[in-house]
């Protein structure tokens, strides 16, 4: 934690809030984690207590915005320093859509159970939640030391998330022709990969907003690194 | 515009920010058609015209942003309304970033307007980009309205744009493999196609805010629409 110049009163109260999002960064590394392995293993005692845990993110994305906005009436911060709150405001509600993606995934534990495995599909979500959660790793990590070339890495990683979604679709097309048993289980590991790819957009969120507060520009030119490895036919 | 319960100072004073909210969002539709009109016409001058507009999206988020701070300070709002302030914030947030692919778009025209054209890709990325265009003017019509299921299905739509986004990669590499001369163009035209499928990104944030809005819950039941149309062979 940078707390070498916690001077004003905004910067306390400030550090407050940031040891909040560190938390709930935290739970939702869990949560995907845990949702991930719920469904791979097929324990549905493991999903509920993800979905269980969920309640926490969302108390802790509520606690967040109440202290922020608390931050906003009592210290009347402008520019730079309101700038910083509201990154705040938006990297929590970042973390909660994908914690709320990962309690989702644990939710299809019961429904996935009753079906029978579909070829390596579940191997390749496997990579793909695990790409994830490195890069929401990441890119709190870039927050906490304002690490912008971290930042714009996790960026470009978005890009490996979307190929690996893709892969799995057409997987799961294959599947469902080959055997038409396959298609309900097919459809949910195919909404579950869905997810997964949006948790990558709210991670990828969360990064450009580090890299918005640690040189006051939007990364626009941050360059996708599919650019470099298209011709090595990477899809 | 819900004005017929304007009742109290908090309301008269949000109603201020949420016009500026329709007001930039308009603002970024415009950006998307005339970035995309730029590019495929070669019009460096409206290219231009592009990129000094976005400074009037960027001055409308800060405007917004101090706007929501000012009614944070000064009517210190909890739970619901405090929700709704914070959702403008956002959901100013989203639309800057969509802003800045629009721009970063146009930016592209001269390198672009240098290069010979490849094949239809032109064609397939004007298609998504209007795809987004139109779920963005229907995202901020739901906003208005708190339309649900015309927010669900903005969501849904999303995926769309994701298979055109797979199909025109597809496509590009077809075209470098056909010729070593298409490939910076290609590159280019994949980084635009790569921002477009962001804008998307940030339209399904600014979506599920709606969803959230209305009804206090997140939409992590909203099923993708793919669901129902891959056994058509949709990618």
């Amino acid at each position: 934690m940078e707390n070498e110049h916690i001077s004003s009163a905004f910067d306390t109260d400030l550090e407050a809030v940031q040891s909040q999002i560190m938390k709930m960064g935290g739970l939702v590394e869990n949560a995907i984690q845990l949702g991930m392995k719920s469904l791979e293993t097929r324990d549905a005692e493991l999903a509920r207590q993800v979905r269980v845990a969920d309640g926490a993110i969302d108390a802790l994305e509520e606690a967040i915005n109440e202290g922020a906005a608390r931050i906003i009436a009592l210290r009347a911060p402008t520019a730079v320093d309101l700038r910083l709150v509201l990154c705040v405001i938006k990297i929590s509600g970042n973390l909660e859509r994908i914690g709320d993606y990962a309690k989702n995934m644990a939710k299809r534990t019961e429904v996935l159970s009753r079906a029978a495995p579909v070829g390596n599909g579940m191997g390749t979500l496997r990579r793909m939640t695990r790409a994830v959660e490195v890069m929401l790793k990441d890119a709190l990590d870039a927050y906490i030391h304002r690490d912008v070339a971290l930042a714009a890495d996790v960026i470009a990683r978005d890009v490996d998330v979307d190929q690996m979604y893709n892969a799995l679709f057409r997987e799961l097309l294959t599947f469902m022709m080959e055997d038409p048993r396959n298609i309900t289980a097919c459809l949910h590991l195919h909404f579950i990969s869905k997810n997964t790819e949006r948790m990558g957009d709210h991670v990828t969120s969360i990064a450009e907003q580090v890299i918005y507060l640690a040189t006051g520009k939007q990364p626009d030119e941050a360059r996708p690194k599919a650019d470099t490895t298209t011709s090595a036919g990477a899809m």
